[in-house]
Formats: C-alpha cells, sequence, structure tokens
C-alpha cells in the first residue's frame, strides 16, 4: 500500500502509456504533485536512468506552491530513458520543525530531544562507515543535561550532520512512482529547413550534386528526396496523372518496384546505389542530411507481389486490390495488407528491414508517406525497434487526417509531424492553429513542420500568387515552426493548379521530369537564403512554445514574438496577409508581455534588412507592402540606471 | 495488438485508478474516441455489467463528430458496476458506402457485388440457427445475373438482413478498451440538507425525540449527530476549550471512549443503544435520515488505550502521544497510529467494525472527521469494503486542507465533501469557487456539501452579523449546493465568536450543554423551512453542474441560474451580500444563455415570498434590502405562436 500520493508526473503524454519527448541539450522540468495525510515534511528525489538499465541518477525535488514538486533535469545523450519519483516523510525536519515552534512557546521540549536524539541514531543505524559517529556524537550531545534545551537543540544544526541525515534518511514511508519513460532526441528531430526536391529532375543522384551546394547555400538543413526505387510499369501513371502513361512518362515515384527491385533498390535511371553513398556523403559535407521517403506500398510490378502475394489484398476475381478512394482509383499502387493471414511478422521484419537498408546507407532521416493508413500497433512496434538501435533517427509523418489520428501518431514516438499550415491564411485561423499546437497539450508531443507547399498541395494564396505571397507564407512558416519546408520550385513561384477541383501543380513533378531555371530573375532564393540565415541566428526562432500572439490593430497584419527581452533573443514577426494591398498596423509593444519598457528606447534591427532604429513609446507604425509582406525584428535594450 | 484506438473514456477521474461515479437514476454518458487507421466504418458498443459479476448488457454508440463516439446508459440500481467498449469495422457498411459511390460513378461492381456475397456468408457462417438462410439467400441474389447490377445491390438492403447483420458481425480487429469502473449511488449521496444537533444539548437521545418534529418541519433530510459515544475523563477539557475540566464539565464528544466503552458505545448521559434505535426509527418515520460522526481518535480512556496500546504513537518517556498542532496541544485526544509495527489489520478491522455496527443499527450516512489526517490506503480500503457490503452507504469527508488533498479524498471515495464555502464570501470568490466545483473537473466526482456554520466555524459576515446575514448564507448555501448543512442554532442566528484569533463560537457547544429557546423570536427558522421547500420543489436546485453566474451590474449583487426555460424548470437566484446597504441590480436575463425571450412575457414566481409577476425586456430591476437578501425566481414562458 503506497503510503504518499505521487501524481500528475510529467513530462507525461497523455496517460503516460508512451514515452514522453524531450530534445537533448535542453532542461527537463520533471513534476509530480506529492502529499500524503497528516503534516509531515516530505523530501522527495528523481531517480532517473537508460531504460535499457545502468545505473541511476539521484535529482532532488524542490517543493513549488500547492504540493507540486520539481526537479531539473539536463538531459545530455539521445536515447529512451526511465525514471521514477520516490518520496518520503523527512522524519528529522518535521521534528525540527516541531520542536522549534514548541521552544519558542515556552514549552518544554526534554521528551522532544531525547526523541531527537533516537533520529538521529537511526540514521546513524544506517551508515557502515566511522560517519555514523558523527550522527551518534550528536545523539549523544542532544542528551546532554549539562546544556541547556537551546544547545542542546543547537546540535542538530551542524551542516555535516544534515549532509548525513539527508543521505540516509529512515523512510519507513517510502513511495515510489510508477515508472514514467522519455524519449530524449536530438534537436533536429524537431528543428530545420526542409527542401524536397526529385532527383530524376536534376539528371538523377549524379546530377543532383550540381545543385546541393545551391541548397544548402541557401541554408537549408535536410534534403528530402521522394522514393528513389525502380517505378513500375503496370498502369503507370502519365502526365497530369492520365492513364495510359505515354512511352517516355517516368511514372509516380511513388509506384514503388519493378523487376529492377524494390524499396531496397535504386531506380537504375537514378544511378547506383554508390552514387546514393556519394550523395549522402556530400550532403553530410555541406551540413545537411538526407531524408528518404518511406512509403509502405508497392507498384504491380515489385518483387513482393510474386514472392509474397499473401501480404497483399485479393479479390474474388483473381486480382490484387489497388488503391482506391472511392470513386478515384490507383492502379499503379497496390496497399500492402498489414494483417495478412498468414506471414505476418515477417512482413512487418521486411518493412523494418527497409529502414535498416537505408540506416546502414547513412540516411538517419526518414519521411513517412501516409502513416495514418498502416496500423498504429505497426508503427508502434517498428519506431520502437528502430529507436532501440538508433536513437538518431528522426520520422516524420505524413498524414493529412483527422487531429486525433494526428496526435496519435505523435504520441506513439513520431519525432515530427506535417500540419494544417497548409490550409491555415486568415489571421484568425493562423493564431488560433498555432495556440493550439504551441500552447494546448499537443505543445508537449507533436513537433510541427509547416510546408508552404508539397509535390502535391499548391493552396490557398499560392494558386496564381505572386511573390510576395511566397514570401510571405515562407517567412511565416520559417518562424513559427522550428521545422519547416519547401518543395523546390518553390522558389521559382511556381504557382499554376492543375484543376479547380484539388490541389495539383499543373504539370505535377510526380508524373513527369521538371526542368527549371534557378537562375530565373523572379528566383525568391535570396529571400529564402536570408529567412533561413535568420532562423540559424535566432535560437529563440527554432522554438516553438514560446510563440506569443499580439494585437495589431488591423485584421490583415498578424504580429507574434519569441522569446524575452531579457533572454537575450527576442524576436518580433509582423506579416501582411492581404497579397492585394500595402496595410498599416501599430505594434504596441509596451503592452505585450516581452519585458520591453518603451520608456526607454529599444534598438531594433529588421534582419531581412539589416536596417536599425530605435523604437520610442508608443511604439512603431508599420507600413507593410505585399511585395515585401514580412518583417523580423530583432530587439534588444540596456536598461537605464 | 490492439487495431482500433478506443480512448480518452468517460466517465472516468483522472487516470481512472478509481471509480467514476454516478447517482441512480441520472443518465450517465459513457464516451470515448474512436478511431483506427485506414477509412472502415466502424462500430461500437458499451459492455456494462455488476463489478461483482454476471451478465453483461450491451448499449450501440453512437458516432459523434471528431471520431467521439457515446452511448447513453440509465442506471437503476446503486452498487460498484464495470464496463468496457468494445468497437470493430463493419465490412458489410464499409463495403456498402464504397459499393454505392462506385455504381453512382457508373463503375462495374460486379468484383464488389462477390465480395459482397461474400461477406454476407461471413456473417451467416456465425449464425447457427435457420435464420442464416437469409443471408446465404441474400448472398444468392447478390450473384444472380439474371438480375441488374442495382437489383443485386439493392437484396442488401432488407431491414431483416441489416438486423442480422449487426447482431452477428464479422469482427476480425475487435478492439476492447480496458475495463472502467463506475460505482452508481443513491441521491442522497449528492443531495441533501442536513441539520447537525448535540443531543445532550436536548436531553440525550430521548429528548433529540421531542426536537425531531420541528427539524422535520423545516425540511431536513439528514439529521447529523457529533459523537454520541463515552467521553474520556483524563485531560478533558472544560468549557471555552480550558483545562482542567469542571467537575460538571460534559467534555469534547469528539474525546471519545472511557470506561463504558468506545466507538459502539453510547454515552451513558446521553441514553441506551434502544433509545438509538428508536430514534433511528423515529427519524426515518419523519422522513429523514440519521447520520453518524466516525472520528477515528481516541480519549486517554478509550478501552483501545489498554487493550491494544500498539496502536498508538508512544513516546520516550513512555507516554502516549497526544494530538498536536505546537504549539497546541489536545491532550484529551489520542491520535491512532494507522501503521502500528504489529497488528495492523487488526486495527484497521477494528474501525471497520465500527461501521458495521453501526450500520446494523440502520445508520447508513456517516460524516467522517479530518480524512485527511488518516492513510489514504486506509481509506480506500475500508470505503471499499464498506460499499462492497452496503452500496447505499454515504461518506462526508469533514476535510477542511489542502485542494489536492480534498480531491483525492473525493476520488477514492468519497460519497461528498465539505468544502471552502464557508470562506467564500466575495461575488469574485464565489463565482471562481462555484465554476471550479461545478465546470471544471472537480464535477465530476467531488460532490459539495456547503455548511455556512459547523460547531467549530463561526466565520466572515456571521460573527456579529444579524439575520439578514444568515438568511444570505442559509440561501447560498442551499441553491448553490444540491448538499448543503446548518448546524443547530443557526436559526437562532448565534453570531459570538469566542475571540479574534480563531473561528470558535463563544461558549462553543463542543464543551458544554446549550439550552436554547427555539421559540424565540428571532428565529429564521421559518425562512430556513421555506428555503428546503423551494429546494424541493425544484429539482434543478438539486443539481451542480448546472449552474450559470450572470451578470449583475452590481459587485455587491451576485445572480446565477440552474435550468432552462425549455427545461421546465429554470430558477433564477440574485443575492444581496452587502449586509449593510440596500443594493441595486438589473437582470438582463434575455442576454444569459437560458433560453428567455423577454420579446414575449415571462411569468415569474418569487419562491420566498410567492409573489408572481412578468418579466418584459429589458429585464428586471431588482431592489434588495439586507434584511431580505435572497430572490429566488421560478420562470416559466409560453412561445407565442
Amino acid at each position: 500500500m503506497e503510503r504518499l500520493v505521487i501524481e500528475d508526473i510529467r513530462p507525461r503524454i497523455k496517460d503516460g502509456a508512451y514515452p514522453a519527448k524531450a530534445i537533448a541539450g535542453r532542461p527537463i522540468l520533471v513534476a509530480a504533485d506529492i502529499f500524503r495525510d497528516g503534516t509531515a515534511v516530505l523530501t522527495a528525489v528523481v531517480r532517473w536512468k537508460k531504460a535499457a538499465g545502468g545505473s541511476s541518477e539521484s535529482f532532488p525535488m524542490e517543493a513549488l506552491p500547492n504540493h507540486r514538486w520539481q526537479a531539473r533535469v539536463d538531459p545530455s545523450s539521445i536515447g529512451l530513458y526511465e525514471f521514477v519519483i520516490e518520496a518520503w516523510s523527512d522524519h528529522y525536519a518535521t521534528w525540527k520543525r516541531d520542536v522549534d515552534v514548541k521552544f519558542e512557546a515556552g514549552q518544554s521540549i526534554e521528551v522532544e530531544l531525547e526523541e531527537g536524539a533516537r533520529l538521529l541514531e537511526a540514521s546513524a543505524s544506517l551508515i557502515e562507515d566511522e560517519r555514523a559517529s558523527v550522527l551518534t556524537d550528536a545523539a549523544s550531545a542532544m542528551r546532554n543535561q549539562d546544556l541547556t534545551p537551546k544547545e542542546r537543540l543547537d546540535h542538530s544544526l551542524g551542516s555535516e550532520v544534515e549532509q548525513l541525515l539527508s543521505t540516509y534518511p529512515p523512510r519507513n514511508d517510502l513511495t515510489r512512482s510508477r515508472p514514467m519513460r522519455i524519449r530524449i532526441e536530438r534537436p533536429r528531430a524537431g528543428q530545420g529547413a526542409w527542401y524536397e526536391l526529385f532527383p530524376r529532375s536534376y539528371g538523377g543522384l549524379e546530377g543532383t550534386l550540381k545543385r546541393l551546394p545551391a541548397v544548402a547555400d541557401m541554408g537549408f538543413d535536410v534534403l528530402y528526396l521522394p522514393p528513389i526505387h525502380p517505378i513500375g510499369v503496370t498502369d503507370r501513371k502519365g502526365r497530369n496523372n492520365t492513364i495510359p502513361a505515354g512511352p517516355d512518362d517516368p511514372g509516380s515515384p511513388w509506384a514503388i518496384g519493378s523487376e529492377q527491385g524494390g524499396h531496397t533498390a535504386i531506380d537504375p535511371d537514378l544511378g547506383t546505389i554508390e552514387d546514393f553513398d556519394r550523395l549522402v556523403e556530400e550532403v553530410k559535407g555541406l551540413g545537411m542530411e538526407v531524408a528518404l521517403d518511406y512509403a509502405l506500398q508497392c507498384s504491380p510490378d515489385h518483387p513482393w507481389v510474386k514472392e509474397h502475394p499473401e501480404w497483399f489484398h485479393h479479390r474474388p476475381d483473381g486480382t490484387i486490390k489497388f488503391a482506391e478512394n472511392p470513386p478515384k482509383k490507383y492502379q499503379d499502387i497496390y496497399p500492402i495488407n498489414f494483417w495478412p493471414e498468414t506471414n505476418r511478422e515477417g512482413l512487418w521484419e521486411a518493412c523494418k528491414e527497409i529502414l535498416d537498408f537505408w540506416i546502414s546507407h547513412g540516411v538517419r532521416i526518414f519521411r513517412v508517406d501516409n502513416p495514418h493508413t498502416k496500423p498504429l500497433a505497426f508503427w508502434i512496434w517498428v519506431l520502437g525497434a528502430v529507436f532501440d538501435e538508433h536513437p538518431d533517427v528522426v520520422f516524420l509523418a505524413e498524414a493529412f487526417t483527422h487531429p486525433k489520428m494526428m496526435a496519435k501518431l505523435a504520441e506513439i514516438g513520431y519525432s515530427q509531424s506535417y500540419t494544417y499550415f497548409t490550409w491555415r491564411v486568415t489571421k484568425q485561423d493562423l493564431t488560433d492553429y498555432l495556440t493550439e499546437l504551441a500552447q494546448g497539450p499537443l505543445g508537449e508531443y507533436m513537433r510541427p513542420n509547416f510546408w508552404p507547399n508539397t509535390p502535391d498541395i499548391l493552396s490557398g494564396p499560392l494558386r496564381y500568387g505572386g511573390p510576395g505571397v511566397f514570401k510571405m507564407r515562407l517567412a511565416l512558416a520559417a518562424t513559427m515552426s522550428p521545422a519547416y519546408g519547401i518543395y523546390g520550385g518553390y522558389e521559382l513561384c511556381e504557382n499554376e493548379p492543375a484543376r479547380d477541383t484539388d490541389e495539383e501543380y499543373l504539370n505535377s513533378e510526380k508524373y513527369e521530369i521538371k526542368d527549371r531555371n534557378w537562375d530565373s530573375e523572379g528566383s525568391i532564393a535570396p529571400y529564402i537564403t536570408r529567412v533561413n540565415a535568420i532562423r540559424r541566428g535566432h535560437p529563440s526562432l527554432l522554438e516553438l512554445r514560446n510563440i506569443i500572439f499580439h494585437d495589431s490593430g488591423n485584421p490583415n497584419v498578424i504580429a507574434y514574438s519569441k522569446g524575452h527581452i531579457h533572454s537575450g533573443d527576442l524576436v518580433v514577426v509582423a506579416v501582411n496577409l492581404n497579397p492585394a494591398g500595402v496595410e498599416e498596423a501599430r505594434l504596441w509593444i509596451d503592452r505585450w508581455p516581452i519585458g520591453v519598457n518603451l520608456e526607454g528606447p529599444v534598438r531594433v534591427r529588421e534582419e531581412l534588412t539589416g536596417e536599425t532604429s530605435e523604437w520610442m513609446h508608443p511604439g512603431p507604425v508599420l507600413s507593410l507592402e505585399p511585395e515585401e509582406p514580412a518583417r523580423i525584428f530583432h530587439l534588444t535594450q540596456w536598461e537605464a540606471g
């Protein structure tokens, strides 16, 4: 039976069924409600260790108001950790509190002193070396009738005595919380600027090498490649998602597998595994990382279809079921049956072997295609197994689905998640969504990755939009979310949709090879370069939960800040959301809870232009043109006196 | 491995470690988030049964927005129940949804019809009687090439077919939630007007019989008696908590136990067990119930002190530790050591036997003295054991302690709880506190019992207050909380504190026998009678979570409502909180979310006076005198047209 209550333990995701999440290098505040019946003084510690075993480290907790306790743990290395909270009554401190009150009230403390001596002896009995005598000596002094009660009491006050008492406490009501798990991930699990490109449009893997310096120069951290595997020929999709494909149409990279191999093969049109290894190395040399697509589906020509027909859905007419979203049909793709009647374990292991293969080739980041159409049980297993062996792997969930499934995927272990950002356009929608992501419970475990566009999604104002809109959406994504990404072509402001009825690009790169003029005059690459440099220069932009929205007095101007004037990195962002006109807004910055005092001047540097200024009461009035819709201000202030 | 997610199950207290709570006769909404990967149509049911065993009943759940599901369960009998939620993919409904879309889109559905036939046969194979042929016949029709595809499809639509499919679904991804427990209690667990009296001031148990009709006439439901056991003589407290007691001082009833017996004995000065049995019967005959005090502590003369010295705390000087809150000393009371080194189980059983004894004498309500000073583990055990045998027992926790402990006691099983109401006096404090109790998570499991006064607590404006203040605090307690109580003497507006430094009454009844003139002219008994009658006439007043606060435009006038104009029982309460002056307030009642439409007239009956009126736009202006500070309005409205 538990003597103390230890509950509402944090960090914890929901009921704690899956590990909480943290990032190496950032302090973790471990907290809990701790109390028991009566009025004893309590002590509590966090015992912290690798989940795989080994010795534990102990962190003392401090009492906060209202029976909340807290300890700070600084995780230095990544991996799965486990902690328990231990708490017990500190009999000596309780005794000391009460005896002091009685002494002050002039009551006799003779019996209390004997009780104190016995408590000292109880701790002494737990010490196996000569230090025990420090406590037994103190006990003797406490019984010394030659001293005054005050003198006898003071003998319990020495720092050595107190140190020993806290190291060797009798803990007869010791209560231990259930063990809690927490996964410490590397910073890239939550932060980074992603750039997506289809190698086939660059001349394959080797051709892609030539594009790398430009991507690195723009300041991207992750180079994400859609599937690079052989593409099926059966029912291959032609340009603009038509059937049948023409003889030269390359097909969709997501129709994975042909006679030339499956998920561990490289499309011969792109190159060889040696080319891939070289790409990984060169990317690394440029300070970036490669992210691969993990799309668990097969073209009709995938080797698994013949080798393991049991891993697919079969129909009464003998065919294998292709992907459908009635009445839409995706004949070039067979979904996998993750619950086959036989050989389920073989299938799941084979899926994991794909990851193992690419991990062995230096890949540590996977963008997972449509995880919400595969069983959660599979993800729980495969993510856990991969993390156990490679705690530095990062999984990005590409689940554009309902909020509870998106949260669940993050809960069970996905490092980061695509979001609804693409469809959050108005000031109200952006404010509500960011507030939910950052300030709600989601903020504890779902790490957003904001994409203004993807090869599947050309949406909102980007459709037919001009460079100003592309700058606007990029500035929002890059300053709101610690992780964001663009699909290459964004810098050229590619804006032509295929139709009004969906969000596809015209002449989508999913079905054809694109040739682009990266040096075109309208490119906003210099702007992207500047934004990424600003991100790297401002740690507060690489956090999520610190975002605060502020009144701008203008429904077309969104204003927010990250950081605090005293934190050394306060960034204020204001963006004109109206692509059609100039918008003015006053920043009433001294009303904001960011520590700025406009009684004295505030030094301001607008990071996109480098212009500096001073802001005075009552705050600046901004005039934001649609062509340059964003301002990213860095604020500093030296307090007078 | 679970195929579906079933989570955030309600009702549930915190993480579900202890049973949720409900009241017999009130519907329970069982809800959960239910979803899985992919797009299958799901089905979910609640399986409900007595926790002790027996067959389960099944309640279908309906899908709400955002993957929330809900079923309504109407608990008819009290006791501990257990439910699980079961959910699975409805393959037939999924197939039907998709085949309909394809048919509408003009696609061939030949293979789909064969799939449908096989689904029908799959259900048929689960049926062991001749009804199976209904499904096999439907399957044959679905394969009948002589019919059109539309005709073949329609053969799956018959109500008998659908009934059988829903009764015998193939459930290959059946997922079952963890079992959840819920305790159904009788209404008295949450509702009732309590009246506390010390029998010794009424001439013992027999004398108390004479007082009963007056208490019943005032409309009280529960007669609560402080301890009626023999009182210790050692270190007995005298009048006004002095030592030593005079020879005629009766001592504190909470100093339980003497040579004449302990917790299962009756103080001979009060009467015999037969007198007590008669009291229980007469109270029942008047439509009330007796509540006894359960105070687990002993006077130095309690039989346990000699029989079981191991159940107490011993000091180095050979004495037993009396109760202390340094520097205060309570020499007439020995706390029990609930974790003795030997015979702990004997102690806990003995404590339960006290309850068993009084239960065998017809008592079903216990007011538990200071439960927060005894182990939670003890309460979890003893409440559970008593509820198992007597699910109609009600426990009221008298824990005036920190909020987390109060919540915990409610969580582990206490039926109702004393509260901070006594110290919530201002409009803001009352509003905040009620909002927390009613609208926060506490509202799901902590049932408040509001006491304007207790024998220990004469507080706030009642100190030296006039009859208007006593009416004000009574009206607030009785209309805000479904359960409330007063300590007898309240009706005489006893208002003299012992000191300014605590909340004791002068000449407290805890230490002396009081003789009162119940017929005194200043008695507010008629007012109390009226308020209790109003409570009995308005079911909405016997609920907690329906309270809504409204703007009165006056910081000294609190206004709130319970119910809705369409529920048939809408009560609006307005109270002047200023004991010193008249306060005016307008009730902008058509702005309130209670369904009132002041375009048409609203018929109003003020229940304290019986006065009727009609309210028109923009709502009434009230003038509230401190002598009659409260208005309790019953509103009805017939919609025009």
